[in-house]
């Protein structure tokens, strides 16, 4: 049985943020993000079809949702984004690498 | 938007492993286990319908699949069980309580 670490292997390059499946079936996407002083760009929301549950695991973030308040994500915080509740990343750490786990289901 | 910590909230009383939904829907549940010293009574395994993706987030836990290796797991080592796949937690630590995050899908 093969087994991962979840901090390990960062991306060298974070130009972009990087999306990593871990479990990827018809249904549900289990998947690490890496970001580095990375945001959603000013206007732009993201608007999912599926449910999403979040935590981060290193660094720190925020997250807005539309018409309501921001909410500041350190290790071990989570939340559950419902479908199509509009949000967007408007802070992630610029000292190191932001690790979120979503699961999308 | 409700936040929650991971690692808070631990519970006073661990005569049993605890078992906690983080999100539950028809198909999938999320859930934290805490366990301290708890291993899965000898002789008894798991045989589960659904696929478990399972990380550890604090202290350390031996799990071992039928007829094959075992499996040490720290902070932050994930792994995924198929369906079915029989298996058994062997050790977890009694200095300090082992927190998992589960996924079964």
């Amino acid at each position: 049985m093969e087994k991962y670490n979840f901090f390990a292997s960062l991306p060298d390059d974070l130009t972009l943020e990087a999306f990593e499946p871990l479990v990827e079936t018809g249904g549900v996407l289990i998947e690490r993000i890496v970001s580095k002083a990375h945001r959603t760009p000013e206007g732009q929301w993201y608007d999912q079809d599926r449910n999403e549950w979040v935590m981060v695991l290193k660094g720190e973030a925020s997250l807005v949702f539309e018409g309501a308040e921001v909410v500041h994500l350190k290790m071990g915080d989570h939340l559950n984004i419902p479908a199509h509740c509009r949000h967007r990343v408007s802070w992630t750490s610029e000292q190191e690498e932001t690790l979120w786990l979503a699961v999308h289901y």
